[in-house]
């Protein structure tokens, strides 16, 4: 096969070439198999097999290979080629192979899922509460919560799905406390943000998709649920809301906008110090 | 092909059966293509057909499939099947396919990674700095810090990087500010956790894999670099730490453990409140 392979400008139809790609800023290559001009897979192992030659003999560390879902079919290939997933996502799955000496210093996947849950108190001291259609809390009321969209702030998020719950318009006062938990869904870890945020209306729309029932229910009713007993971690968040309610100083995390005045986007930081 | 498909004991081996699978919480189905009888794929293809007409005429609401990489070939006949990717590991690809009337409500894939930053002061008023081999900061001293490990606490990450970076051995007092951006590697977001600690040694020892040099840097020095005026989010973040760690009340979120006491696994809940 040697006297087939040709690589550059005069190649003829029937020669090897390698595949497209380009350089990134850490000696690595990123395959871009849009511009790769067969969708046949003997193709795509011939061109594989060259390029891998060449960029170990050019100590190339690392090839990013991302495969459009459309380009299933390479899969296989890849893999066989030396190649391991490394994540994936709807529409495309990226694959990369370590071609340096010492130990992988490519970039991890994600590694964490992100919560949100709301604590809305209004003027009357009763707790902005919904019942759950499905899953482990369904009789049970609890705080408006769920999981930030891709790129969504956590701010947003919080005042998002107490909107979509229950209708109820909020503004962001503080986060009051994390939690973190490991070995969730598909053995990701997960980081549940506690939000303080202010109601700024007061009727209620009920959205029957996810809940049985929404309301404002009076705090010391919603405290003596006897779950909020027998599960520590849900009990002690809510003390901690119920105490920075109360207290004259607020102990969570503000809103900082640290590009604030300036037109570049926003740079969020929280923190309790001042300004 | 009717006339051929068997489905329960007493089947031969020519006929097409379900792929084993077993049902989830959710009305869900989780394909155990382990004890898939064949490596062949045009079996599974067969398979995969006939279980989905099952699955639908069941009422199923999503398949999950996942794919060990030993069984990349059943990639392509999977997406042509309808499936597409959900998430990627080394090892593995999962795929699902949703099979309900509404819209999809199969939980969403990570969507963070989890950055961590560590300002130790000693009694000296020095801070612990370092000087990185490569990247955007290779000739500035900046804060020991990392990425978590899959499965890693906030403040043990941050703890460990301070230990593999400088063998300073320190103890956690804060996250005293985290902040939260988007776009990053692959296009997810990251949140960065500032954390406090207290140093229990004084003697560095530089890792040079990833260093050119650590130091105890006199704060004000550390301070008038000009990197920390161009970049706001990090000049605000140092002085968010000078600014609690001269003043009597710490503004951070401590360490609880809300499972303290019993024999279950820890609970982290990070929270500045009474305890």
């Amino acid at each position: 096969m040697e006297g087939m392979i040709v690589d550059g400008p005069g190649s003829f139809p029937t020669a090897v070439r390698c595949l497209p790609a380009k350089e990134d800023k850490y000696d690595g290559i990123e395959v871009d198999i849009l511009k790769f001009p067969s969708s046949d897979v003997s193709a795509f192992e011939d061109s594989l097999r060259l390029s891998l030659e060449q960029w170990r003999s050019q100590k190339k560390k690392g090839v990013w290979l991302k495969l459009p879902i459309e380009y299933c079919d390479f899969v296989p290939a890849a893999i066989k080629g030396g190649f391991t997933y490394h994540h994936a996502e709807a529409t495309y799955v990226m694959l990369n192979l370590w071609l340096g000496d010492g130990p992988c210093t490519l970039p991890a996947n994600a590694s964490h899922t992100i919560g949100v849950g709301a604590f809305v108190l209004n003027d009357k001291g009763e707790i902005l509460a919904v019942q759950e259609r499905y899953g482990l809390f369904k009789d049970k009321w609890k705080m408006p919560s769920g999981c930030l969209n891709q790129g969504e702030d956590i701010f947003a998020g919080a005042i998002r799905e107490v909107k979509e719950e229950t209708g109820i318009e909020t503004e962001f006062v503080e986060v009051i406390g994390f939690r973190q938990s490991h070995g969730g869904a598909f053995g990701k870890s997960d980081l549940y943000f506690l939000c303080v945020l202010r109601p700024l209306t007061s009727t209620i729309t009920v959205q029957t998709a996810e809940l049985v029932d929404a309301k404002w229910v009076p705090l010391a009713e919603y405290k003596a649920q006897p779950y909020l007993s027998e599960r520590k971690m849900l009990g002690r968040m809510l003390d901690v809301c119920i105490e920075t309610s109360t207290a004259p100083a607020r102990k969570g995390f503000k809103l900082e906008n640290v590009q604030a005045g300036t037109k570049r986007a926003p740079q969020y930081f929280y923190n309790n110090t001042s300004q």
